[in-house]
């Protein structure tokens, strides 16, 4: 491609509304541009990138047995009620009514959808197991789009689902995905972790991100230095640390603490450490109180707290129902009025027969001393890990100090089990000739985002530097020459280059080299050929690695040796890939 | 690909819903499902057809030069109230709100995204031309969606625009997509005729439609047996016929007509030609009320008067309003009551000195011996052109009588002119630096529409038969085998195939040959090759040509011999399909 009939509209400054830098590359390489909140136009540069994800992913899929379909945008409203998500999905789903007055949505995701599609399709074990995908357009009306098309209202997604007899089988495709998920990833030049997730909304047994590490990330990952263990700290157990040990705090028992409501406020006050205090967190959950006590200084995981009691919706308790149950806000402790209408739940770290620091169910009041054990009968409270989980706390699996690292969510999969089949009653009949309900899996990649997520990985100060498997054009060749016979010399290797089946992008553009060559190392394309003075003088070529920024001078005697030399370094930067692909998929 | 892995769900009953052969034949063959009224689902089978469709298209707009990105699908409501379209679409646009209240299309077309998308791309002449397109899903509240894919109400369309510095330049690129889409429907197999069109609500000067003629055409075009001229109904200019005559109505020149409204009821009752007769047609065009006289014989095209009143709205009188007006319903005359209200359209194709039978402005009567030159000065009224044309109908090009056939509209191409670049000030500094308003064309492919087309085509009792381009797969091997040794035998042939690049679908279900057969029939496979009896006892093979289904038998020696047949009988298929691509593109 020649870039004078290319579209290269590249910028020097940031976009004003851009934070990270992929949203700042994307703009300024002119890969994308903004139509509106949260909605991106692709330019061809930008939808190269974008396809050969695509592609990709299309490939790993298929090398893993899954089927591509396509299935319409719009779903309609019965489909979702069906499963009982029309409710659930809340503001996030974008729904509109057409000239019937019949209501739909635009996808999010298409669990409802593909088992309607699929039930008719599997009838006999036989069938079984399916695996099913498709890269399409979906749509999340978000409260906040940001960060580009990292956060964005429409993108695309590879989404799959999988059908099975029976859990065996269900885990076989779903290893299968999970090695699939990091050869995909692996391939565009992504290194990304697998961790243990919270499956949300989604229902469904066991689920895993694959997480990049970034500073820009909206989740955050725990990760063990030692064992293999890493999870996001949503979903991450806290176990006890056996070699923590505390000091209880000595003073009256009990204690003005004036106007002192926070942990942070009454442990200054006392000057004890957080951990010697009890922090009560009063809640309604689906029309239940609950009181959860934890350890001063832990916060509350709610999804911790949700899953245990199976509900959808949690809130802190508003003043006038603590007022009703008899609870003193900012001054709860063990000593509140019980009450059949309270559920109460203690945190696991909690040591039964340590002497806290707890309100005093007194205004401006704490108690010292107070043993959990003095208040409550093992049976009468629920014991459960409800915390988040810290840097530091020991790994669940062989006990060293995690870490705590930023992540981008760049992939998903998840155990669904039987919600949606039994929701959609997708049988087959076993082996047995008898009725089974099937169980199911789905995996969902988003495309976009991880066009964005290479960027933050492979940026410097002059711009992105692709991974050769998705990189816009493999070779930018800089050429700066004016008379007819030099730019018939330049033309022949553009079309030897082409000829050998390089995707090369001439910069054949009426500008000055010191603007060329910015605008190859912005957009960043792996190898640039300058064919400049030394070329027409000497017959010598430069050729730079973009990503190191190393840059050779070689003499070449004629075009298919030049197309040879070229030849030879795509091919490296394609193995260096290839074997980082085969060790992910490990 | 192994049929045992892969999902082929034909069916041999004809869905309830389907009455046309390409919407049978798709849902038959398993290449889409229904999941709600306009919106398909595309099955493994039927997306391989639809992205080698998109691909045929892709690479024939490249090579036309054109860039391709893609744009959002939600597009909001302000840029659409900028052109003027927000409310001029109607019902057929999908409307909704986000969680803002902010008010958002699903886009049916992206004139107004594109420009406002490139706008800022096109600062000086050197920008222009350009052309920019993409392959994406777009949407259209179809009030009556059917044919199954032809009319849906979610499509993906290959939708192009061009922006120019002046008419020649937009002309010339008129004429390269022309060529190219005359190219990219003979590279489907598709055999198109460019008709004349109206350009209905997208504003411009010029249009043409790709029409593949078909009995289930919901256009219907005008072709001239002799001469290049065709053209759709709506847009075919009607002359004078110079050999016809007739002879006026002999009879008393007030006649009582009881009851007789329409022009047949009163031909039959005085025995007498429809041409005979006067017709009249009382309207209401954005608030102008308008009367049109016809001959008898003829019906009013709304397109063409519309066009001529430059209306948005165009809608029969009512009898209130005829009976303000001093018309008599079903019995106007020349003679009526004249009124600055009312503006009077005379048909060209009325003999002014003939005399017609008409309304006599009083029920139940008509008056014969009726001359509108007696009636109306010329410059009184307006003669034009605004009747349909009819079978036999002069050409306008060379006379000869035109052939009326019914169309099935697959691409459509207009110059846009003005109207967007006006809307959106979209202007260039042209080469003596004056600020200069630039001019569009948009181009437009329904590509699920091409494969429906396709079918209609290249149909026979047994099922599809696809062109080669865009088969799903090229060959589909039939295989009989149940020892592990026959089996080994034919896997090491699939997989020379394979490896030598055939795109070969290996059925080894677990079911008997005339079921596979029939399968490899409905769905369309060019080629078949047969592993049966005779492969195994004589190590001959069987090969069919779908079209023709014509079958030979050959016998080979190695894999290499069989693989070297094959691809000689596939590059024959991709030949002669080449030719016709050539021969189009002329």
């Amino acid at each position: 491609m020649k870039a004078s009939a290319y579209l290269i509209p590249t910028a020097k400054e940031d976009p004003q509304d851009a934070v990270v830098a992929s949203h700042k590359l994307m703009m300024r390489a002119g890969l994308v541009r903004k139509s509106a909140a949260g909605l991106y136009s692709y330019l061809p540069l930008g939808l190269r990138i974008l396809k050969k994800i695509e592609g990709i992913v299309r490939s790993e899929m298929d090398l893993a047995g899954a089927l591509e379909f396509q299935l319409p945008i719009l779903t309609p409203s019965e489909i979702w009620k069906e499963s009982g998500r029309w409710d659930k999905m809340g503001k996030e789903m974008f729904r509109l009514k057409d000239r019937h007055d019949n209501e739909s949505c635009l996808g999010p995701t298409h669990e409802e959808s593909f088992c309607v599609l699929v039930k008719p399709m599997v009838r006999s074990y036989k069938d079984l197991p399916i695996n099913v995908y498709q890269i399409h357009t979906k749509f999340r009306d978000e409260i906040r789009p940001r960060f580009g098309v990292i956060r964005s209202r429409e993108f695309t997604m590879k989404d799959a689902y999988s059908f099975h007899l029976d859990d065996e089988s269900l885990d076989k495709t779903y290893q299968t995905m999970r090695k699939t998920y990091r050869r995909i990833f692996a391939g565009m030049g992504l290194s990304t972790i697998p961790v243990q997730a919270d499956s949300g909304n989604m229902g469904g047994s066991a689920s895993e991100e694959f997480m990049v590490v970034s500073p820009i990330g909206e989740e955050t990952l725990t990760i063990c230095p030692s064992c293999q263990y890493s999870g996001n700290i949503e979903k991450t157990p806290v176990i006890l640390n056996p070699k923590s040990s505390k000091q209880p705090f000595v003073g009256s028992e009990k204690i003005h603490t004036p106007a002192k409501k926070t942990i942070t406020e009454v442990a200054e006050f006392l000057k004890t450490k957080e951990e010697n205090l009890l922090k009560a967190v009063a809640l309604w959950a689906d029309g239940t109180y609950v009181l959860v006590f934890l350890e001063g200084d832990r916060e509350l995981n709610e999804n911790k707290l949700k899953n245990h009691l199976g509900c959808n919706e949690l809130r802190p308790m508003g003043p006038k129902e603590m007022e009703t149950l008899g609870l003193v806000p900012g001054f709860i402790g063990p000593g509140f009025p019980k009450s059949v209408n309270l559920k109460v739940i203690i945190d696991s770290l909690i040591d039964w027969n340590f002497a806290y620091i707890s309100g005093a169910n007194e205004v401006d009041y704490h108690t010292s001393g107070i043993q959990i054990s003095k208040f409550f009968k093992d049976d009468e409270v629920s014991k459960i890990d409800v915390s988040q989980a810290i840097e530091g706390d020991p790994c669940p699996n062989c006990g060293t100090g995690l870490t705590a690292e930023k992540g981008i969510e760049v992939g998903h999969i998840f155990k669904l089990g039987q919600k949606y089949s039994k929701a959609f009653d997708i049988t087959v009949l076993n082996d047995k000739g008898k009725s089974t309900t099937t169980t199911m899996g789905c995996y969902g990649i988003g495309v976009n985002r991880c066009m964005a997520t290479v960027i933050e990985q492979c940026n410097d100060d002059k711009g992105i530097y692709w991974p050769v498997s998705i990189a816009p054009f493999t070779v930018c060749l800089v050429s700066i020459a004016k008379n007819p016979e030099d730019i018939a010399k330049i033309e022949s290797i553009y079309k030897a280059l082409v000829a050998a089946g390089i995707e090369v992008l001439w910069d054949d553009r009426d500008l000055g080299p010191g603007f060329k060559f910015k605008d190859s190392e912005l957009i960043g394309f792996p190898i640039r050929l300058t064919l400049g003075k030394g070329f027409l003088e000497k017959g010598e070529i430069t050729i730079l690695d973009r990503k190191s920024m190393v840059e050779e001078t070689v003499p070449f005697t004629t075009n298919e040796d030049l197309v040879g030399k070229l030849q030879n370094q795509i091919q490296a930067l394609h193995e260096t890939l290839k074997k980082e692909v085969e060790q992910a998929g490990i």
